[in-house]
Formats: C-alpha cells, structure tokens, sequence
C-alpha cells in the first residue's frame, strides 16, 4: 500500500552549502536535480541534531508539565520536558531523562520508547523521539538555564485530552508523544 | 492548573531584524531582555504563514493520502494535503480545501476544523490547522508542482493507527491531525 511506484523517484543531490548559523540549528541550501524534468532547485534544509521529549508519569497518574515562555510565539505553553540530544548523551532515551530531570527535578529509572517522528520532513532533517517514564520521583532541584522561564506544573493524565482539545497543549511534538501513548495503551 | 505564576513574566522585546530569506520561510534574529537577569540575548525565530492540513475520508472510510518526496529528510512521506495558507486564500480552512483539491484531485464541501497547534513553538510563530474532509469524491485531476514528486495512495482509516505506531506515518503535523480526529470521535 505505501511501496512507492517505479515513477517517484527521489531527487538527485547536485551541491549543499551551509548558508546561515542559528545556533541551536543552522540553514543549508541544497541544489538538486529534478528527477522528471532533469532542472535543478534551491531547497532550503534545517539541519540540527535530533530532539526527545518525554511523559514523566506519576504512580498516581499525574504527568509532570512545564509552563515555558518559547521564543518562537512570545508566550507561555504547557509541554512535557524535551530538548535537543547533546553528543554526551548516550542515547536519545538518556537524553529524554536528562532533559525531565533538568527540567522538572523528576526522575525515573522505568523509562521505556514511545515512537519517533519526524517534526518535519519538508524543512527539517532530523527527527524526535518520544519517551514515556513511570512512576516518577521527585528526585532533586530544577536546573535553571538563564534563558528559560519555566513553572512545573503537575496535570492529570485523564485532563490531558480536553486540554490538547482546547489548545492549551499546543505544542505539535508533545501532542504526537501523546498520541503515541494513546496507541501504546500505556499510562 | 495552567494559570501563569506571578514570577513568571514573557521576555522583553528590545530588536529584530530579518537575516536569512529562504523564500518558504524566512528567519528573524530577535533581541530580547530576560525578565529575571535584565540581560540581553537573541533568539532565532522562523517566520512562515499559517500552515494546513486535511483528512479527506471518503465515504467508506478511506483516507485520501499522499506519497510524498521531501527534501528535508532526502526520502519519501506517507502524508495527507497540507500546505501554506496563502494570501488568496479566504480562510485556513478553504487553504485546505484548494491542497486538498491540488494535491488529490479529492474534493467534498462537507470540510470542518479539527484543531490549531503550533508546529514548533520554540522556534516557529506560526500555527497549523487542521480539518476533515468528509465524503470526499474523485473531482479533477491532480495538479503537479514542478518541484514535486507525489502519488495518491488510499488507506483505510482502521490501518492509520498501525501505520502511525511503524513509523510509516512519520509526519509530526500529520500525526496531529489524526490525533485531533480521534479526540473529536469523528471519521
């Protein structure tokens, strides 16, 4: 049903060049060749490492969430803890651990995979992976970046739906990580 | 639950300026004063239109989905219509309806919103709606960019959450609006 037919063909690579630096991601201008028509195209890539995010889940079904201003809107969301996976990180689910005990002071040795995305494939190369911990601790202090503004904030797990119904969880990759543990039947 | 604490203020905006144009997009460099230091720091923001996508479910619950190369991840997506809201647009919601059309060939007058998430809050400023598409029937041919590479596929709704759980599915906009479609008990 998906198997791609013998016409779609991928583009053929021609040049790439990094064509601006954003710090947390940088820009490349890829040319490639059409592979119907043989012309080449500018396509514009954002390249940064892949990202986690993770549901810190209480015994008692509450999921640890951050109230965060993002930059990128100019206001406060609610969202589970993630980040980017930074090259000491021995694996993006250690990555999804060390970003929920940075940012929430939560902690759990029962963290298990929920699924990987791509956040998006059209403009961004890289992909996230979701992460679900049990039965989380309160295990040390928040560590503050001098960046960030953030609350913790402890939600049932059974008001999650209606507050991704109402957009006041709008956060698209924490909507996916509870998508996918609605497809797990975890909780 | 989600009411801002008073020591949580938004950052103050102090400049911007426009530094990379990547025609679908384009990136902002804003300067902002952090409300706990007083000290300056910029922050990289993406600035796109409003984006959409849409579920066209035909009256035997098949989904009208596209096999897409995207430049990106250099591969080819399992996705369903989306795109940028253009300014000729009247609304997100005929946006959705003319990629729908576009993209598909699909067409249904019976559209409804979904949801409105943001794709990435920290560092994006926009918004992504989604809508359903309901009954939609086989109404034109299949408008082809020169710059895309695409192949209408249809799935059965009952195999969307297999497809997701795999990884086949692996757009996180797409995900979303599947999610937004089973919070709504809709299909």
């Amino acid at each position: 049903m998906t198997r791609r037919p013998e016409r779609l063909r991928p583009w053929m690579p021609h040049a790439a060049q990094p064509v601006y630096d954003c710090r947390v991601f940088s820009i490349t201008e890829h040319r490639r060749r059409s592979p119907r028509t043989g012309e080449l195209h500018d396509f514009y890539v954002l390249d940064s490492p892949d990202w986690v995010n993770i549901i810190p889940l209480t015994a008692d079904r509450q999921v640890v969430m951050i109230l965060q201003y993002r930059h990128g809107i100019d206001e406060f969301t609610l969202e589970v803890p993630g980040g980017m996976v930074d090259e000491a990180d021995a694996s993006p689910l250690e990555a999804g651990r060390r970003e929920m005990r940075e940012e929430t002071g939560y902690d759990s040795e029962d963290v298990v995979p929920l699924g990987v995305i791509h956040p998006n494939p059209a403009i961004q190369n890289n992909r996230c992976h979701s992460f679900l911990a049990r039965d989380v601790r309160l295990a040390g202090p928040v560590a503050f970046d001098t960046t960030e503004e953030t609350e913790v904030v402890l939600v049932p797990l059974d008001d999650v739906p209606e507050l991704i119904r109402g957009g006041v969880i709008s956060h698209a990759l924490v909507v996916v990580a509870f998508h996918h543990l609605l497809l797990k039947g975890a909780g």
